[in-house]
């Protein structure tokens, strides 16, 4: 039997994004956003959705570019810290003792202890209500070598990844099936 | 040591949902995507990006309405299933056995085996490239009661969620940490 739970944004998985920019003082802050996902593939684009009043959108307004840290299993903490914790009063990379690394690609900053990076440029910008929804175009992805599979792409055996949903961080479980594969099984 | 791994789309998690949408002669149809996310708190929005040559996103330009099946692991098959045959050429629901039911808040179908539905408008639509991205408003969620927990809201050790990523479903694993909290531990 269902029944209504209002109009919660009830979908899980949420990916939990830590996004790097600059200030126009060329300071950089890492901010974690929930509300995101990927939304083309040519050109490969990923949405990331944020309020006026972080420090982030105004500093996404300034450079048009971003970048996308993915957090695994052993940046929980920072993570989340990243989403409480506002650029605006705190320089929040020292306060976890972390390392920014400058993009060659785009004016955005990335964590060096992150093993997945996504480098964007700004491509759309689109308001939708209480959140602004920034499009980047992915310029390049970089990953640890430590996480790589056989065929050059991260291996989540290795990369041990985390998911948000209902307030809370989840580690990724066990292997179900292969996609694009195991449907086949229905005529 | 990173590595570039071109523009690839290296966000993880994503979310697989289960599109549902009625074509011109009402006919239900489901297609699975994983380019989506939450996009804005208020008003409440998903965002789904589909390609034009898909029979759902006729539908969406048709109807502007669409419902969101969260899948969990009892739906790994149909949820693979959805995502590789077509509407146009086959009637995915009769195909699984499942059951449509007709949203009574917009003219879009849900399928009664999945536990987690939103019920959603069509706000706007982003044109990025090889994809379309349609940003529904949650007019209403719903969820099974037997996976609800003493809050009223969905329990994920009850709901069971699957995940996406590197062409594989993945299970949720154990729970790590609560949000909004173990990052305080850093000043």
């Amino acid at each position: 039997m269902k029944k209504s739970i209002d109009r919660k944004l009830a979908i899980y998985p949420h990916p939990a994004l830590v996004v790097g920019t600059y200030d126009k003082q060329g300071n950089a802050n890492m901010m974690t956003v929930a509300w995101a996902g990927i939304c083309c593939s040519s050109p490969p684009c990923v949405a990331i959705s944020v309020r006026k009043a972080t420090y982030t959108y105004g500093n996404l307004i300034e450079q048009r570019a971003f970048t996308v840290n993915v957090p695994s299993v052993a940046q929980v903490r920072e993570t989340d810290y990243f989403g409480i914790a506002s650029g605006k009063n705190t320089d929040k990379i020292s306060a976890v003792g972390m390392t920014p690394v400058k993009s060659k690609l785009v004016n955005a900053p990335y964590l060096d202890e992150f093993l997945v990076i996504l480098e964007c440029k700004v491509l759309h910008i689109l308001e939708i209500g209480r959140h602004i929804q920034f499009v980047g175009e992915v310029l390049d992805a970089k990953a640890d070598e430590s996480i790589l599979g056989q065929e050059g792409n991260p291996d989540m055996s290795k990369f041990k990844g985390i998911l948000f949903a209902e307030n809370q961080y989840f580690s990724f479980g066990e292997s179900l099936a292969k996609a694009f594969s195991i449907g086949k099984e229905i005529k």
